[in-house]
């Protein structure tokens, strides 16, 4: 006979996210050993060394934010209110602004620097019931500014409750020293940056910005022929603002997610559902940046590729930290319905950072990271815009308030 | 020789909201008797019995949504859910949705019910450091349902720390028990329930909807007349859906202000501007109806028209609780300036209450009303979305913590 469970969680309506929503009202779900080993009707319940009664609150998975630039030094609100108030693009290009000045300000702050301004952003997207979040790098764009950055997101688990997953886009942007040799720099990027930095376990994933503006499909190539070399998974910022067949490529590598893909072709949805890349759509961009050409939901939809909903938090197209408001813009302007916003945040962002084993869905034998809501129902988590109805988060079967900024 | 401060903030940068952002930085500012008695350079800083350092943090007034229905039981997540999952609004109606659900279940909530439901979301709004809030009656379309939504929105400002300013808004839709009888409605509205409604102390100021799906402007007008016999100012929610003359009319009666003004003429701005009615901007219920014409921003700023923002809070346009993300909206998709933005959730929302002299800014004799920012500058309010950096919110004087959900 089985072990008692650790803790049960009694009086609670679960939105198990298997199969749509998979809500089983009125139910309890048991943990032992820090995952999930029972879910059912209370009155089938094993035993169990403690109980949480909540209160009947929703229990979701933890949410996944899945594609985040929230590790960096400084904002940009400067040259929004500059843009507002009439200046121009070049205006404020000639005053050294855009991603080049991010990338000043991230080279010069040392780790501890890096965690003091990126952990209040952090604590908020937690605060919502986020468990696990992706954190990139690319606003050092040279090998040590890339490792402050890569090792801050790893610090960032240490004082908050948190899972994180790190990836390197060392190819952000190319920086100032590497003007006009693109190639030398993905060169850099691919021969010593990439395998340093993977040797140094920093590495969880490759990504890179595969754009008219970025890299082009060959430069892309390059640097995922080289996270294969040394047996990384590759995602890629494909078709957000012109169509580069990003989404292709990223395919034909397996890759984890294409992420963006206002431009995205049938061709590359189709490469996307055969390959099983998630298509990790970010509305905050989108909305931020006040783009009209929208993704291609529909047919996202009809070819079953499964749709993941970020935050994309960074200083300059998206600074974001409510996952609950990417749902609901991704309902509003996407016309997401609500159970696929809370998928995109749970199961499918899961899979989009190769966690689906472990994490996204109320499954037993996964890790008991969860969360629980004041709401009447799942749709709420997306309908309402800047509330956060969590009560409590739980990591690994530890249960915490939800409020730790 | 005066008296000592009560309280002295030091170590604080000022966004007075007198003539712009009126920034002071590296200052300090005075309380006494629950007002603000003095603010300049530190080292001129009277004798002051306490100190509260404010560790570099910025200042504002406290903030103020002047337009919300946040009093109100049930939500409509329901049929938000049914629409994107495919249901027209002839099956929603059908199923007894729209603005009539939420009648139903605010008639059958007594204030208690009400309050319950309530506080929560006031409570966000508080999280974010606003200190006055404007409430409306309006889902209850009878006598003693407005009466236990007017007593609910009053009772608000028993648990939480907010000043609140209540709207009788029984003009808002035509209750069934009138169909195809809005003149006799109005008629009720106007010699029954507002007059009781007033003579109990609920009524600070009265509101109509003046749409082609409400109430015309000869109707509104027979309510403006009779708030005017009672003394109690008028604001209208104007031109959302078309133009109907209502900020001209709403200007004619020396009206507190003109809401949401999408279809606004040049004729109603001219009105406005020579009335000193304000315009108060809803940019949460144009977004989450994805509506495309937008109010004449920029004609409105020619005029002089005073623009306020707020979130509209209800549950049917505008299910937000978050005064920063309506002032983000209203810079992102309206185009409004950071600074705009800020006065139009300060300086000029409380003119739309009519509270400009005792609240709104930082000045010498105004309430302290205030709130704490940890902010790298005034602009961030407006461009982070889903963030709230309010550290700390002052009311008459007393600091309390942002967070007291
Ligand atoms: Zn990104
Ligand atoms: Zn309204």
């Amino acid at each position: 006979m089985s072990e008692a469970l650790d803790l049960l969680f009694t009086n609670v309506h679960l939105a198990t996210m298997v199969d749509g929503y998979g809500e089983l009202q009125g139910a309890a779900l048991g943990v032992r050993d820090g995952r999930i080993a029972w879910l059912g009707p209370r009155s089938e319940a094993p035993a169990a060394n403690a109980e949480h009664d909540c209160g009947g609150a929703w229990m979701t998975p933890g949410l996944v934010d899945c594609h985040t630039h929230i590790v960096h030094a400084g904002n940009r609100s400067n040259e929004w209110e500059a843009r507002l108030n009439g200046a121009s693009y070049e205006d404020i290009a000639r005053q050294g602004g855009g991603i080049m000045s991010t990338v000043r300000a991230t080279r010069e702050a040392d780790v501890d620097a890096l965690l003091a301004q990126s952990l209040p952003r952090v604590a908020r997207l937690l605060s919502e019931g986020v468990t696990t979040l992706e954190i990139k790098s690319g606003y050092g764009l040279e090998l040590a500014a890339e490792e402050r950055m890569l090792r801050a997101a790893r610090e960032v688990a240490q004082p908050l409750p948190v899972r994180v997953v790190t990836t390197f886009l060392g190819a952000h942007a190319i920086p100032p020293e590497f003007a006009g040799r693109p190639d030398e720099y993905v060169t850099e990027v691919c021969e010593r940056m990439l395998p340093a930095l993977a040797r140094a376990g920093l590495v969880d994933a490759v990504d890179a910005f595969c754009e008219r503006i970025g890299f082009s499909n060959a430069q892309t190539e390059r640097i995922f022929a080289a996270a294969r070399m040394l047996g990384l998974p590759v995602k890629l910022h494909a078709e957000q603002l012109s169509d580069q067949g990003g989404a292709e490529l990223v395919a034909r590598y397996g890759g984890l997610s294409a992420d963006h893909l206002e431009h995205l072709t049938q061709a590359g949805i189709d490469a996307m559902a055969r390959a099983g890349t998630v298509a990790v759509l970010l509305p905050g961009a989108y909305y931020f940046l006040r783009e009209t050409v929208q993704p291609p939901i529909a047919a996202l939809r009809e070819a079953g590729v499964p749709m993941a909903v970020s935050t994309d938090c960074n200083p300059g197209t998206s600074p974001m930290t409510s996952l609950l408001l990417a749902m609901n813009m991704a309902c509003t302007l996407w016309r997401l319905t609500p159970q696929e916003a809370l998928q995109g945040a749970t199961l499918h962002a899961a899979r989009a950072l190769g966690l689906q084993g472990e994490i996204g869905s109320l499954e037993v034998g996964k890790q008991a990271d969860l969360a629980l809501w004041n709401i009447a129902r799942p749709a709420d988590l997306a309908y309402a815009m800047g509330s956060n109805p969590c009560r409590a988060v739980v990591n690994g079967g530890i249960v915490r308030p939800a409020h730790i900024g």
